[in-house]
C-alpha cells in the first residue's frame, strides 16, 4: 500500500511561529480593523501568543495600531490595520508584443504600473533580460526613493516554467531552457530580494483571486488573451500546477482538426483558431507584433460600428474559445472561468459565442454553475499575480528582516 | 481585496485531538512496525500526548502492540502496527452492466470481492437501489458473522454526482435526479453507518492513489473504460471535485467533429470515439449490455490472433483515447495517467497508438513526464475506492466508538 495522500498532514513544529505569524497577518489582512482579542477569538490562538506575535509583526511594520477603539461593552481596545508601507512587491510580465511592469505595497496597492511595447517575438532570450533588467532596476529605484524595502521581484512569462523556475519552452517567444531568474539576478547584481520567474497565466490566475471581483471561489481558471493562449487551474483555492508544474497548457489542445497550421507546427489548436493572432491574420495580415496593439484597437472600433466583416469573425474567434472553455468546464468544473488580456476589450463580441459553445458542450448542467467573465485587471493581470506571489510568501509566514 | 486562498489555514483547535489520533493512525499505517518514540520522533508530537493517543486507539482497536522489540541501543521498545481486525469498509459499484461489491480491513486487506451481471442501462433507480441493497445486505451480514463492525458503505456511480451526493445525471443508466443515498439508507433501515454515493472515476482515481503501484504520486488522473467513460482528477495528492463536484467529465469532450453520434446526443465525443461501445458497436453490433463482457472477450482473443480488422479498430481507439489523454495531459500535467476498465485487457493493443497521440499532442516534452499505464486494480477500482473513501474518514480523524 503507498503513501495515501487525503489524510492530515502533522503540523510542522519548527514552523509553528512562522505559521501563527501569518495566520495573524492574514486574519488582520481580511478583516482590519481588528482587536488582538477580535484575533485571538477567530483563530484560536491564546491572547498571550497572540499579544506576541502582533508586537513582532508592529516591529516590522507589517502592522499598525491605530487610534480608534471599539464602540462596544468593557475596555476599549487598540485597533490594528496592515501597515506594510515600508515595503513593496514588483511584479514583472515580457510578453510577444510589451513588457509590464507593476509595484503593490503589502495591502495591494498599486504603487506603479508602467507598459512598454517590446518586440518579445523577435528578441533573443539575452535582450529580453536586459530589457526586464532595465525596467527592473527603474522600478527597484523608484521604490528606494519612496524609502520602501523590495520584498522580492517575480517575472511572468508566457512559456514553460519548470518547478524551479526555468524557462523551458517559450513558443511565442523563440526561447528553450533559458534560466532567466539566473541571468536577471546577475544583470541586477544580486539585489539582496528573492527573484522568482513563473507562467503569466498561473500568475495571473493568482491576481484574479487576491485582487479580483470573484469572492470566495475556490475553483477558477483563468485564460490569457494575448498571442499565446494559456491558462492557470485554480483549484480548492490553490494554484495546481500539476507534476512538472506545466499545468494550463490549453493553448494546444486540437479545437478543430480542419483548423488554421499553429506556430507550433500542429493544426487547429486553440490559439491558432481563437488567439489574437487568429484575428489580426484577418484584419491586419502581416502587422508586426509592435503594432499589434494599435490593430487590435482597430478591430474594436470596426466592431463598435457594426463592420459585418469583423463581426462574423468574431462570432468565429468566439465560438473557437467556447470550444477550449467547454473543455476546461467539462474536465474542471470550475466556478468561473476568466478571460484576460487582448480578450478584454474583445468580451462585448467574444463572450455570447463562446458561452454558447460551453453551454451546449458541457455535460453538466448549466455548464456545472461554470461562469464566464473578462477580466477586470486588464493587461495588468500577470504583472499584478506575479507581485501577487511575493506577497504569497510573506503570508506564508516568510518574513521581510526587521527594517 | 478578496480572501486569499493561498495563505494557510489556521488550525481549528477543538479537532486537534482528532487531529492528532489521525496523525498518529496514519503514521502507523505507512511505517509499521514503529515504537511510540518512531511517532513522537517523527510527528513532533511530545511523547506523553502520543502515549495517550495511542492508549486511545488501542482501546478502539485500531492499533495493536507486537511482541517485537527494535534491535537498538537503549530500553527495548513495544513495537506498534495497524489493527482494525474488528472492523470492516464496504464498496459498491454500480454500472451499465454489472454491480461489484468489495469489502476492506482497516489496513485495506480485501475481505470479499463479488461481481454479477446487472442490466443497469435498462434498469429503473429504483430497481437498481433494490439491487444494490440486495447485495449490501449480503455483505453487511457476511461482515457482521465475522465479528467485524461496518465502519460505513459508498456506492460509486458512473455520472454527476453533486457535492451532496445526489446523482444529477448518470446518461448511460438514464438517472436523473436520483436520491441513490438517501433510499439505499432507507432500504438498509438506517443501518448505523454512514451510506455515501461518489462518482465512480473520483472513487477509482483514490483507490489508484491507495492501493495502486504508483509510489508518492500527487497528480494522477483516473480513466474509466467501461461503456461510459469518465476521469478522476487528482492534483497535489487529493481528489479535486471542481465547484460543484462534477469534474473529470471527459467522455463528452468532443474528440472527432467527424466522429460518430453520441448517445449524449452530441457527435464524436471521447466516449462515442473511444468507449467500449465503440469496439462493440463494429464487432457486436446490438449486443444486449448483459453480453458486453463476452463480448471483449471475444475482441480481446481475436486481437490476440492478430484478426487485422480487430488490430485496426483498436489501433483507431487507442488513437481516439491518446487525444483525450493528450488534453488531460497538456491541461493538468499528470504525473500518471491511469487506463481502468475494459481498457485493461485491451491495454496491449490501447496502450501504444494512445501514448503516440498523447506525445503527438502535448506541448511539453515527452508529455511533460506523463506517464500513460493500465490499472493493476481491474473492474474492482470503484468499489476499492468506494471502501476507500470509508478508510479516508477515519484517517481524517473520524474514528469509529469504541467496540
Amino acid at each position: 500500500m503507498i503513501t495515501s495522500h487525503n489524510g492530515p498532514q502533522p503540523a510542522d513544529f519548527t514552523d509553528v511561529r512562522a505559521t501563527n505569524l501569518a495566520v495573524v497577518l492574514r486574519f488582520v489582512r481580511e478583516s482590519a480593523p481588528c482587536s488582538r482579542a477580535d484575533i485571538a477569538a477567530s483563530t484560536g490562538l491564546n491572547k498571550a501568543t497572540v499579544s506576541s506575535l502582533v508586537a513582532d509583526l508592529i516591529d516590522r511594520r507589517l502592522l499598525r495600531e491605530t487610534g480608534l477603539t471599539e464602540n462596544r461593552v468593557g475596555r476599549p481596545a487598540t485597533m490594528l490595520v496592515l501597515d506594510g508601507s515600508p515595503y513593496a512587491a514588483i511584479g514583472i510580465e515580457v510578453n510577444v508584443d510589451y513588457i509590464t511592469a507593476v509595484a503593490v505595497d503589502l495591502k495591494g496597492e498599486e504603487l506603479l504600473n508602467w507598459r512598454r511595447a517590446f518586440p518579445g517575438g523577435t528578441s533573443s532570450a539575452g535582450q529580453a533580460v536586459a530589457a526586464v533588467a532595465a525596467i527592473a532596476r527603474r522600478a527597484v529605484s523608484r521604490m528606494t526613493k519612496e524609502a520602501r524595502q523590495v520584498l522580492g521581484l517575480t517575472v511572468a512569462v508566457p512559456g514553460l516554467v519548470d518547478v524551479n523556475g526555468s524557462v523551458r519552452i517559450a513558443p511565442n517567444l523563440g526561447w528553450h531552457d533559458a534560466d532567466l531568474g539566473g541571468d536577471l539576478a546577475k544583470a541586477l547584481r544580486d539585489p539582496g530580494f528573492p527573484v522568482l520567474v513563473d507562467n503569466d497565466a498561473n500568475l495571473a490566475a493568482l491576481a484574479e483571486c487576491r485582487f479580483g471581483p470573484h469572492g470566495d471561489v475556490g475553483d477558477l481558471v483563468y485564460v490569457t488573451g494575448e498571442v499565446g493562449v494559456g491558462a492557470g487551474v485554480v483549484m480548492d483555492g490553490r494554484l495546481r500546477r500539476g507534476g512538472h508544474g506545466y499545468s494550463g497548457e490549453i493553448g494546444h489542445i486540437e479545437i478543430d482538426p480542419a483548423g488554421p497550421e499553429c506556430r507550433c507546427g500542429r493544426r487547429g489548436c486553440l490559439e491558432a483558431v481563437a488567439g489574437i493572432g487568429a484575428i489580426l491574420a484577418h484584419t491586419a495580415p502581416g502587422a508586426p507584433p509592435a503594432e499589434l496593439e494599435a490593430e487590435l484597437d482597430e478591430v474594436v472600433r470596426r466592431a463598435g460600428k457594426n463592420d459585418p466583416e469583423v463581426l462574423a469573425l468574431l462570432e468565429a474567434v468566439g465560438r473557437g474559445l467556447g470550444k477550449g472553455v467547454a473543455i476546461v468546464a467539462n474536465l474542471l468544473n470550475p466556478e468561473v472561468v476568466v478571460l484576460g488580456g487582448y480578450y478584454v476589450p474583445l468580451g462585448p463580441w467574444l463572450l455570447g459565442p463562446a458561452q454558447d459553445e460551453m453551454l451546449r458542450r458541457s455535460l453538466a448542467p448549466a455548464a456545472g454553475g461554470c461562469r464566464l467573465v473578462v477580466s477586470t485587471l486588464g493587461h495588468r493581470a500577470a504583472a499584478l499575480g506575479a507581485a501577487a506571489r511575493v506577497l504569497d510568501s510573506v503570508d506564508s509566514g516568510r518574513l521581510p528582516p526587521r527594517p
